[in-house]
């Protein structure tokens, strides 16, 4: 691409800051953090065809490109600061520039956060963002706290993402008014900022589920050196997911991929407060097992308080890919 | 890619972390930064064919990778801190991947920072990196600061790394021994943040020459508001450079691109100092013009304390743009 080409590609994205002490356009980006705070740091990139289909619409794409990169500082806890873009792009497209900028722009307005630089260069179409927060120190959740007897939570409702990929795929179907549900929850994520804040002191680990629960949950066992009885039924779901097959189900529910919703470990002296962590952050927790010493995980059906261990166990699907095996 | 091929990767980006309060393999990275002070934020992308050629040794690769960004710090005044790492692969080579980390981490290591988080994706060679330091507040460089009758000054010597470019293209010959000091400009540069730091208060205004020393002054004039006199005998260049004909030593030195070298402007009152921070910095500094309130960029035949207004004027070749029109 000529160089006034990107001139132009930055245009869109040069919108002026007012937290940041300095924003793009110099050498370096300036933050001020709050003095004795720790800072915490994500990035991750999202590629056409791996991590998203083409048919996407820009906004929502610049929407999720921030959102993915907003999940991981949930699961520290930590407030989002500002965050960087390293856009790759095949071709100047003014109306994807404009219409992505939006919905990057509009997530960040939300949280209060803005882009303080970055660089565009030409290839294949793929959004990298690294995303900068604080935390106070020693508050940050991690994978590793998970204790033998904790409950083990997740937020909001999983495995709609998946469902609506695998409707894409043509492998599932659902009433033509319940699609445009299944797109938002796969296309424009929510990240759990408020909740994985109000999380700090009450959870004793956290991750956010992008790759499926199964997998998901056994790098916190991994990490936390425990492992995990999981309540099947009680895993959150859709009235549309719930319509659909067992298999189904379980393939969704447990190596669903691109929830974005957060699980979090808690003692069970701790219930109220988690619920508490949940109105604060304007999302429903549920309760859906349990730590237990024995490595592993252990999905069973029935509910956490039953007797789990005489429950029947239900196979785990392996890991979510994302679009690398359809 | 496979997901254990990712697994393969990570395993060379995954050496421990010690000055990071925790490294990669959580959902973030987490770094305690000097209370009060502030955080500079830089991030480049290396493309293959656009920003290195595709000849380049490996480990070279991986030390211009986080040496490009570095001299973004360094051009800002600030102590780096950490760095996280976005890969974009082709296929998975082995060696080149031990030999890219043992590049990258050996600067690293010069510099005691640390690889905190970062991705693989399949795709196009690219190689996204976004460095993080640390500068007092109110003593950050940039680009603004430049005012009327202060000295201009560059570190090093320039045009060497666009001289190596010329050569590659066959448009340039140089004797069969000078050609490795050449390579080494263009492929292993010096980030030059010994100087950044040593240059706080002292500076008023400073950028790294990456496009070209009069394209990058052009950015320091704008954003000051002021014009510049350039001594073109000035410019500090290397026996190998100078051997060549004028044309060539001003497409190198003018136009020239991947330099890495400081550019920045202090008022004569502060010569001792700037040549004390050249001392600090390991780097000869060298006075080359001065700052004028007519707009624009003048470069003369002469020495800086010529009376440049009768110097005769020398055209300045278009800015540098990397190899997107050979």
């Amino acid at each position: 691409m000529p160089m006034g080409e990107f001139d132009l590609i930055r245009r869109h994205f040069s919108r002026p800051v007012q937290r940041a002490v300095l924003g793009g356009g110099d050498d370096c980006a300036l933050l001020a953090p709050t003095p004795g705070m720790q800072i915490a740091i994500s990035t991750d990139t999202l590629v056409e065809g791996r991590h998203f289909l083409s048919t996407v619409r820009p906004e929502r794409l610049g929407h999720k490109a921030l959102a993915v990169n907003l999940s991981d500082l949930a699961a520290c806890g930590a407030q989002p600061l500002a965050f960087t873009l390293a856009l790759t792009l095949p071709r100047v497209d003014e109306p994807f520039l404009a219409a992505f900028a939006d919905g990057l722009y509009a997530l960040a307005q939300t949280h209060g956060i803005e882009l303080i630089g970055g660089d565009t260069t030409a290839g294949p179409l793929a959004i990298g963002i690294t995303v900068l927060g604080e935390v106070p120190p020693g508050l940050a959740l991690r994978r590793s706290g998970a204790r033998l007897g904790d409950d083990i939570w997740v937020s909001g409702e999983l495995g709609d993402a998946r469902l609506a990929l695998e409707v894409f795929r043509g492998h599932a179907q659902v009433p033509g008014d319940a699609l445009e549900a299944l797109r938002m929850a796969m296309e424009q994520p929510t990240p759990r900022v408020a909740l994985g804040m109000a999380l700090r002191g009450v959870a004793t680990s956290a991750i956010d589920l992008s790759d499926g629960l199964s997998g998901d949950i056994g790098h916190v066992l991994q990490a936390s050196g425990v492992g995990a009885r999981v309540a099947f039924d009680a895993i959150p779901r859709s009235e549309r997911l719930r319509a659909q097959a067992m298999a189904r189900q379980q393939q969704c529910l447990l190596a669903g991929g691109d929830d974005y919703e957060l699980l979090f470990t808690a003692p069970p002296s701790q219930r109220q407060r988690v619920q508490a962590a949940g109105a604060q952050g304007g999302v429903r927790v549920t309760r859906i097992g349990r730590i237990e010493s024995d490595a592993g995980l252990r999905v069973v059906s029935g509910q956490p308080d039953d007797d789990l261990a005489q429950a029947t166990r239900i196979d785990t699907p392996r890991a979510f890919d994302h679009f690398a095996s359809p």
